[in-house]
């Protein structure tokens, strides 16, 4: 898998294989990209912080899975919004620079309306 | 922004910059992940599927704003937990095309283990 | 089981029983809450609004399985928090009746800040 | 508010007064419970475990409408799809206690079937 265009266009052609275009409303697709982000939080909800950053083999092999799950349904979405995930992604860096500026926020994890 | 690994590389000078890596506990990244996808879904749900396909202006803004912040955590707990977002995303293909044939499941949206 | 009341104090024992109190800070509640709340997503996400109306007896019982499992971690969180959940709840009608007028609101369903 | 029924009778009239029954499907229900589920869980997201379990006040009194929150849309969900929230809490005791035996879980936080 080289980038995220070559994975929305291999998602195109498995969707239209199995004619599951028409369950593919945004709706249902953000309940199924929350669903898929719970499973990821699953693995890690009785762990401590700690244990999170070095999980056994098996947790990790689940993570990816999870994680892979997640950037499926990110895609699709951003597919059928016509929305362009890089370029989303810039615009984020701009706005969070200008809400977070580092010399304020350093060391600190609060929302920005809480500084 | 190219790829995903220069979104990577970005976000990591912008997590130092602001000494952030102490909160960024896959435990906490998940959970932050989560909280995002919420907010995706909180612009569709009341609307009708058919709706949800033909957003309005603002909600389609709010969408791109709220894929982006999934998008970023995402890319951010991958980098944490040394796992290749484009590489599980081939592994899921493979995994998918067993699960789901596409002569047996197509026009139905049912789990695997329902078939 | 008579009311919330008689849940709490069974629950007490019971996780008291298996020395697990430990595990339940309300960050790890609250992330088993959203796990629970999405496993009761995942029974509707692919059905229409319609079909989530009447769903079959199977989905209904599992329903009733995700709803127990919301109710249990709710009654939790609050135990740890010495919240009580039905004066919460009559504060928030009270809430609810000032930003959602019903002459105003009526056959609408918007956030209280987009009317 | 004295119990669950008298919660739900006046949610009952509260939705019909403004006409909001056409929005409550099941499936927009459950999106909605995890919408209020996941603003629980971003008041705890990047505070340690020991901080969540002494919240300052203003974070508590947050909990404490979230928890209000979520408890609305439960109430709800059980009254469309008919189920007794306190008869499958009682119903869920039970299938706890055998799926977690005291003596064979005690200090351990795993999933019934990874013991």
């Amino acid at each position: 898998m080289r980038d995220l265009k070559e994975l929305r266009e291999r998602q195109r052609r498995f969707v239209a294989e199995r004619d599951w275009d028409r369950f593919h409303s945004p709706k249902n697709l953000a309940m199924a990209l929350t669903v898929e982000a719970s499973e990821l939080v699953e693995i890690f909800q009785w762990l401590s912080e700690e244990e999170s950053v070095r999980p056994d083999a098996e947790r990790r092999r689940r993570a990816a899975e999870e994680l892979a799950d997640v950037l499926w349904f990110l895609v699709r979405i951003a597919d059928r919004l016509d929305i362009d995930l890089l370029e989303a992604a810039e615009a984020k860096f701009a706005r969070n620079a200008e809400k977070y500026p580092a010399e304020r926020v350093r060391g600190q994890a609060l929302k920005y309306d809480e500084y």
